[in-house]
């Protein structure tokens, strides 16, 4: 039989009905001949909820016992989906991530997956049972302890699964119908696209346009996953929702594909560090070894033999890094007077694979910023994007100015 | 070094607030160089929640799901007692039941322990962990997928716990601070026992009095586990709460030691049967293969080969109960003409090993009842204990009623 991955997000299984409509849909490509994996995620919230409890009981936590506690809100959806599932006289079962095996790095909180054995589950396959839930998010360490594989991860999951079975397809179903240009919620001209080159995708991603987790779509890159995102409350057709697919395939051809934003940004500055070779590895390596994700990085022009050291991460790993370049300072590895943390700001990005032929992105990016008023703190650009860090009061200010002056709202 | 069991109910770990003094609690006994194994149930009204999500979505649920999902809750508390416990410089982790592993039977949603090897733990313990706290309620069944051991099973987790690590004593904290001659909630006369024997502990425990699970009063009588129950609420002593003990070592000697309740029975009964010789047999076998938990039985008088028959059952069992009673029916194994089920009936009990020398106790039950206009509608008696169903509206009345009569508020 071929197999189809189907996964479901957290407001796609919010509620009981919820699950019984996404059981719906299963059942339909169940009926169509297939042997079907679903992923799940949390019950909308509940994720949440459980991270909430853990940051409240220890800032800094014990990343193992974070992901004892935060897996557990999928292990609930997919015992659910699995009886919602035999209600419909599908015959289904649930799977922790540890009884798959999902084997992963022990990377707790962001652990990557090595290896998904397709064993177990294709012997019940083979043995008539038509549908698989998997519980998302979640695998276990070689020690054999439980990990998460960081927000979003039910996606990698099943593009993961996708590549280990040979799926003919992985649908991620979600509370919107498609990639978007920019996010429909902050700019009602936001238009849908019927493609998107996955390296689009993947800064769109990264950038904080939370349709897919970045891993995902590399993952689904490099195994040529076909992968479709679409609405779960949606009546659906084949061509639905947005497929995710090689540059070539891509038909329009605006210079900018979308405006991405992020809200979950903090700007860390290390004030008077000696600038010296080698400054730059002393600063970053603890913050990685802490693992803080560093995104943006600006060093200032340097005066006297010492610089500014401007950085963007997660707000919610502003702790984890003012720890961290604490800890430096007192080694001696590093010295600085001062570290300021500015959990104010947002990050806007234009991306389009357009750009590499087309001059005068960013020059346009910033004339459109300026004549709103919106002062840039930080820059940086890539091949395919440029991002900025503003205030986070210009947010939507800054996505509808700049979706209307790349005309997202006209296919190209 | 010795090893200590403490087990946290719901109530005791329903806040952040009440882990971080249990954790307290723990940390005392750490510091009297115990090793100590932690049990905790979920936060409480969590498991009710997920218990109604299993029931909403399929109320003849397949028991695998309903475990995996139920099971869940535990987890959470678990992996927030342990990083309360490192906040507090303790070394802690948390287990999951199939980490450590618990082996259980396949009998899902009441499964057996069969075995917990201790070599896990007692492996970290060696490393200088102080703390393993464990998930309660949970195991793994031969197959490999989790099992949980029925309501209030994290009792019997820590009993078997204390058995398989040899420990000095398990404490049970929970929301009351020993064993009452009854209800507190429902009896403001009820009087804490300072010690209660094995036999009567299991009386009350299977008569619904909610202080300890049936089977973990067993297994600490079979392995002469010290048990203690006691309160997380209040500052302990080592001489504090109840302690479940042997007969002998009972310095008290009133006649009834308590008067318990059960809200959660229901009536049935199968009106006109054939009256034929293994007919018992024949209705309560394919009630026992549905795992419908048959308490009290009677059969009335036979007239023209004809009776019915009347049983008791946990009211969350009926709509299992008649489904098997109509598949034996259909198969021509039994012959009835209706299923009866009344779900507003409970059942009152009184309990003491002295009933044991005592004539009269019945006479004086039934009478009390009489006194107060309660009609009793099944009777049954064991050594030690006299039960009846009545009407639920009556239940308080006749804890009070009962109480009073014996005068279980003073000491014997």
């Amino acid at each position: 039989m071929p197999v189809l991955v189907m996964k479901f997000g957290g407001t796609s299984v919010a509620t009981l009905d919820r699950i019984r409509r996404a059981a719906k849909r299963v059942g339909v490509e169940v009926a169509k001949g297939y042997d079907v994996i679903v992923i799940v995620s949390a019950m909308s919230g509940e994720t949440n909820k459980l991270v909430g409890f853990v940051e409240e009981t220890s800032p800094l936590f014990d990343a193992r016992e974070y992901d004892a506690v935060v897996s557990s809100g999928e292990n609930v959806t997919a015992g659910l989906m699995a009886l919602t599932l035999q209600e419909m006289d599908v015959p289904a079962r649930s799977w922790q991530g540890w009884q798959v095996p999902v084997r992963t790095s022990d990377a707790h909180a962001s652990a990557r997956i090595e290896e998904i054995p397709p064993e177990n589950i294709t012997a019940k396959f083979a043995e008539g049972m038509k549908v698989a839930v998997v519980a998302g998010f979640q695998g276990i360490s070689p020690e054999g302890r439980i990990t998460t594989l960081g927000r979003g991860g039910s996606d990698t999951t099943a593009v993961a699964f996708a590549a280990a079975f040979g799926a003919e397809r992985c649908d991620i179903y979600t509370d919107v119908d498609g990639v978007y240009t920019t996010d429909p919620r902050i700019c009602e001209k936001a238009r849908k696209l019927d493609r998107i080159a996955f390296e689009e995708m993947l800064e769109l991603a990264s950038l904080g346009a939370k349709v897919l987790q970045t891993r995902s779509v590399e993952l689904a890159m490099r195994y040529k996953v076909r992968l479709r995102v679409l609405s779960s409350f949606e009546e659906q057709s084949d061509e639905a929702g947005t497929l995710v697919c090689d540059e070539e395939d891509i038909m329009e051809s605006n210079v900018v594909a979308g405006v991405a934003h992020s809200r979950d940004e903090a700007k860390m500055t290390l004030v008077s560090v000696a600038d010296r070779p080698g400054i730059a590895a002393a600063i970053f390596s603890p913050l990685a070894e802490a693992g803080v994700n560093v995104d943006m990085i600006v060093q200032n022009i340097s005066e006297d033999g010492r610089t500014d050291m401007t950085f963007s991460c997660p707000t919610n790993q502003v702790a984890r890094a003012e720890k961290a370049l604490a800890a430096a300072r007192d080694e001696g590895v590093i010295n600085f007077a001062e570290v300021l943390a500015d959990t104010g700001v947002c990050k806007i990005s234009v991306v389009g694979i357009g750009m590499r032929s087309h001059a005068g992105v960013a020059a346009k990016m910033f004339k459109v910023l300026a004549d709103e008023g919106i002062n840039i703190q930080v820059i940086t650009t890539s091949e395919i994007k440029i991002s900025v860090l503003v205030e986070r009061k210009y947010m939507e200010l800054a996505v509808q100015a700049l979706h209307d002056a790349f005309e997202l709202d006209k296919a190209g």
